[in-house]
C-alpha cells in the first residue's frame, strides 16, 4: 500500500516516542459516514444506483468503517427512504463495518427486519482489500457475527444518537435527555441480544447552539449510561463547530479517566470554524484513535448555509498520512469517490485535498 | 476588550501549566498580511482609496503588526505600484508595526527614499487602541524610532524573502540561494543602520514544489545567515501547504535550539490541505508565539487556482481565543474588514469565521 509518497519529513516512523507534545498513535480507525449523514443534508434524492456505487467504491478505499444509511420513517427524511434497497444492493468486502444509524426502537424493528430477510450472504470482496477478515472495524470490534468468510449480514452494527443538551435534544428528536436515554438505552439492549456491534453518539458534546456551554460532566454522565446499556463505542460529535483544540484535549483526558479502558471513544469533529483538524491533533495527543468523517466534506448539517460541516475524510487522511500515522486508507483511490460524488451531485465540493491534491514529495 | 465571549469551556485563563500535550503561549503575535501578500495575488488592481481605507480600519482592530505594501518593480506587480502613496496616506496608530517586502537593494533604495521623504508624521491613533506605545509590534521590536508619541515614520519594518529550495528561489526572484542570500545580508545591514526593524523569510521552509523535502538543516543554514546579518526575526514559510503537525513541532523544536533564545521565530502558514490551524497547534506547542496570516484568506498564492492559500486571520483569532489564548485583536471589528475586503473586490471570501460567524457561548 502506497499511502506515503516519498519522504515526507514528519512521515518517518518512530512515533510513539512522545515528546513534549503528546504521544500520537501509530494508527488511526475512520467512520466514514458521507453515505449517511453527508447523502441526509443533500436537498435532491440521489438514485439508490449512485448510492449503491458509491458506497461499493469507499468500500474498496481501505476503509473499515462505513455507515451507510438510517432507519428512519419516510416522511421524515425521504433521502434514506431506500435503507433496505441500499443494504440488500451493496456489495461491501467482509472485513469492512457497515454501520446504520438507528433513531428510536421503531427503527431497530425495521432494521431487524430487514437483517433476517436479506440473511447472510456472499460477498465479492473477500479477495482483495487490506485488513484482518475477523476484525471487522477495528481491534474492538466484536459485534456482527457475519458468519463464514465469503458470507456477510446487511450491516454489523448500528449507531444511536441523542444530545447532551435538553434544547438541542428536544429540537432534534422531540424527546427530554431523559426520555431519550430510556429508549436507547432499549434499543442497545436489543441490538447487543441480537448480536451488533453498537455505538453511541453523543451530539453538542462541546458545545450547544441553543445552550453554549455544555457541561464535561453531564455529557460523560450520558456516555457512562450508553456505555453501561451496551455500547461498546461512544463517538462525542461537536455538532455545530464549538470545539477548540485546548477543550477537545482535557475532554478526552477526562472522557477516558472515568468512562475507563473497554469503551472506545471516537470523535466527531466539523470544520465550521477551521478547527476541525486542530481539533484532530488534539484528540490524537489525547490518546483518541477513532475518528469520524465525510468524503468530499459533505453534510454535517451546515448552520448557516454555506458552512462548513463535517470534517472531509480526505482532509483527515492527507493529514494523518502525512504525519507518519496508517488509516489504511488509499488516497487517490478515496479522491476518485469525492470526485465521483462531485459528479452525481452536480456541483463542486470545498475539502481542500480535493482542490488541491494530494501532498508530492516525489517530484 | 470583550474578544471572549461567555465562558467557552477551553478558554479557563489557567495556562501555562502545561500537561502532557506540551505547554500553551498566554498571549500570541499576529502579522497581518493581507495588504501585502493579498492584495498582491488580486488580479484586478485595487484603488489606493479602498487599500487606504482597508488598512487603517485593520490598524483598528488591536492587531499590532500589519505588512501594507512592497517594493516592487511596479511592471512585475502593478497590483503595488501604489507602495509610496499608500504609506503616504495611510493613518495607522502609532503602536501599530508598519513593514513592508524588500525584494532587493533598489527596492529598499526606493523604501528609504520615501522614509525619508514622508517623515515622521502625526497619527490620530494615538488616543484609542490598546497596547503599549513603546512596543510596537511586540516584545522585542527595538527597531522603528518612530520619534516621540503622536509622531510615526511611514513604516517601521522591512521584511526580506527568499527561499529554501534553489529551484523555487529561481523561479521566484531569479536568482541562485547563494545570490540571494549575499544580497539580502546587505539590504539588512543598510536597514538596521537604518534604524528598522527587520524580518527575514524563508519561503518552502516545510517542503518545495519543484524539490520535495526540504532538508531542515538547509532551512536553519539559512536562517542563522539571515539572523547574523541583523534580522531580529525570521518567518518560516509554508508557501505551497506542504507541512503536517508532526513535522511543525520537530522543525520548531530544532529552530530553537539551533537558533537562540534571541531571534524571533514566526510561523506563516498556509491552509492549502486544510491543516493550517492544526499547523498552528503544533507550533504552539513547540513554543511558536508569532504568527502570520491574512484577512479574508486572501492571497497566499493558491495553487492550483480556487485552492486555498493563506490561513485567515479571523479564524486564527477565533481558534486562539476560543483557547483562552490572547491577541489583543476585536474579532468581531476584524471580520467587520474581511467583509469590506468582500465588497471592495466583488466576491465571496471564503474564511470559515466570516461564513460561520463566530463561536456564540451566551445564547
Amino acid at each position: 500500500m502506497s499511502t506515503l509518497k516519498g519522504t515526507p519529513p514528519g512521515g518517518a516512523p518512530s512515533l510513539r516516542e512522545g515528546g513534549q507534545a503528546g504521544e500520537l498513535p501509530r494508527t488511526v480507525r475512520i467512520r466514514e459516514v458521507g453515505p449517511r449523514d453527508g447523502f441526509q443534508n443533500e436537498p435532491e434524492v440521489i438514485a439508490t444506483d449512485r448510492k449503491v456505487e458509491l458506497i461499493d467504491a469507499l468500500a474498496r478505499t481501505g476503509l473499515k468503517r462505513l455507515e451507510v444509511t438510517s432507519f428512519v420513517r419516510a416522511d421524515v427524511i425521504p433521502q434514506l427512504a431506500d435503507a433496505a434497497e441500499v443494504l440488500a444492493r451493496i456489495d461491501v468486502p467482509r472485513e469492512v463495518n457497515v454501520s446504520v444509524l438507528i433513531p428510536n426502537e421503531r427503527g431497530l424493528d425495521a432494521a431487524l427486519h430487514l437483517r433476517e430477510s436479506v440473511g447472510p450472504r456472499a460477498s465479492a470482496g473477500d479477495s482483495g482489500s487490506s485488513g484482518g477478515p475477523d476484525t471487522p472495524g477495528g481491534p474492538d470490534i466484536h459485534g456482527g457475527d457475519p458468519g463464514a468468510r465469503g458470507e456477510r449480514a446487511a450491516f454489523d452494527e448500528i449507531n444511536v444518537f441523542m444530545s447532551a443538551s435538553e434544547s438541542h435534544n428536544r429540537n432534534n428528536v422531540n424527546r427530554s435527555i431523559a426520555e431519550s436515554l430510556a429508549g436507547l438505552e432499549a434499543v442497545l439492549g436489543r441490538a447487543r441480544a441480537a448480536g451488533l456491534r453498537c455505538e453511541g453518539v453523543i451530539s453538542t458534546s462541546f458545545g450547544c447552539p441553543y445552550e453554549g456551554h455544555v457541561p464535561l460532566e453531564r455529557v460523560l454522565e450520558i456516555a457512562a449510561r450508553l456505555r453501561d446499556a451496551g455500547a461498546q463505542e461512544i463517538g462525542f460529535g461537536d455538532t455545530t463547530g464549538m470545539a477548540n483544540p485546548r477543550q477537545v484535549r482535557e475532554f478526552f483526558t477526562a472522557a477516558r479517566e472515568q468512562l475507563g479502558e473497554e469503551v472506545e471513544l471516537t470523535a466527531h469533529f466539523h470544520n465550521t470554524r477551521g478547527q476541525g483538524l486542530a481539533n484532530v491533533l488534539a484528540a490524537l495527543e489525547a490518546g483518541v484513535e477513532s475518528f469520524e468523517s465525510s468524503f468530499g466534506e459533505l453534510g454535517g448539517c451546515p448552520v448557516p448555509a454555506g458552512a462548513t460541516g463535517n470534517i472531509a475524510t480526505e482532509d483527515l487522511v492527507s493529514m494523518l498520512h502525512e504525519m507518519g500515522i496508517e488509516t489504511g486508507v488509499e488516497l487517490d483511490a478515496l479522491l476518485a469517490c469525492a470526485r465521483r460524488v462531485q459528479e452525481v451531485l452536480g456541483r463542486a465540493l470545498g475539502s481542500h485535498t480535493l482542490v488541491a491534491g494530494p501532498v508530492e514529495w516525489d517530484v
